[in-house]
């Protein structure tokens, strides 16, 4: 049951991973350099704003290819945030039952 | 069962392809030609940007008209996306517990 | 079942529509002239744009009493709007069932 | 029952409580002066902007250290937000349902 529970976050958590890594170098080819979203500081924060729907507008992709890359990360990055954000809760959730169970 | 799943994915998507190509022509004769939103390359940005909830900012209508196309939009393309993405994160849940059973 | 069906968005689309033109009045009061989120043709979309959580930016509450009054559309708008998008992906999910069995 | 349904909404509250008041000093910590985020008034106002995935983009962090208190935020707010939303909208069926027997 751990090892399946474990399982649960596993492949969402190595999806956005993977999305992540593959995505940030083909938005730097994509995207022109006055354009500070490839930035190390900035592209894991645009990534994270974008992944959970929040999208202030502080950076975005400007070009097509940029934008192809945005397409890649708001598929891959929303689907799989969604799913850990949904595990997190039910986690909530799972300790609150527990508490009430006298268990925690 | 195979026929079953590919319908799922259907209708959500046929959906989204109608609202995407009838409410592009109507963006167009709604929006004043100097807002780049009608574009060609632009429109498909930001129907997918609003459809996923994101909403950078970068792009969006200015007149009453281009509002009430975005009204159609927001509503056809949310609802339809947000099913796809649904599917998308069964389909991911599903190749987990085949992998699990040692099927993949 | 049809009466029970129509109960079902009966609510939710009551509430919107309540949170609607009780906010609207309030957020007259509440912001400067000069702020046109108020006016008649922008209010409804700030108003959609807030419930869908698209939020592009465009239009924003910039005074105290007009985040007050934000708060009560961001809970009453989002609530009940998602809860209408869900009835509407539920009834093409319905849809897509019927066609199936041949009965659509 | 009673006791049951109060700790079902006591939880998720008190987290996004407590990621609140514990973000706002880290926030106020990493943000230079000149971002008036960190003011009383505007602080709550990008709190719930946030937590509901609506980002305006009128407030947002603008450093490393802010970027990753928003990180805090983003994860602690949604995930609660979302689930105090879907209790809001279970409660509203709820209503509808004993409404339609009756008893309400
Ligand atoms: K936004
Ligand atoms: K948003």
């Amino acid at each position: 049951r751990r090892l399946g529970r474990a399982h649960t976050w596993g492949l969402p958590a190595l999806i956005i991973v993977t999305v992540f890594f593959t995505s940030w170098p083909l938005m730097i080819w994509a995207e022109p350099s006055s354009n500070t979203i490839t930035a190390v500081e900035n592209y894991w924060w645009w990534f994270l704003v974008t992944a959970s729907t929040v999208g202030y507008g502080d950076f975005f992709p400007t070009t097509v290819g940029g934008h192809l890359v945005g397409v890649y990360v708001i598929i891959g990055g929303i689907v799989t945030l969604t799913t850990l954000f949904t595990r997190i809760a039910a986690a909530i959730d799972n300790a609150k039952g527990q508490r009430m169970k006298g268990q925690l």
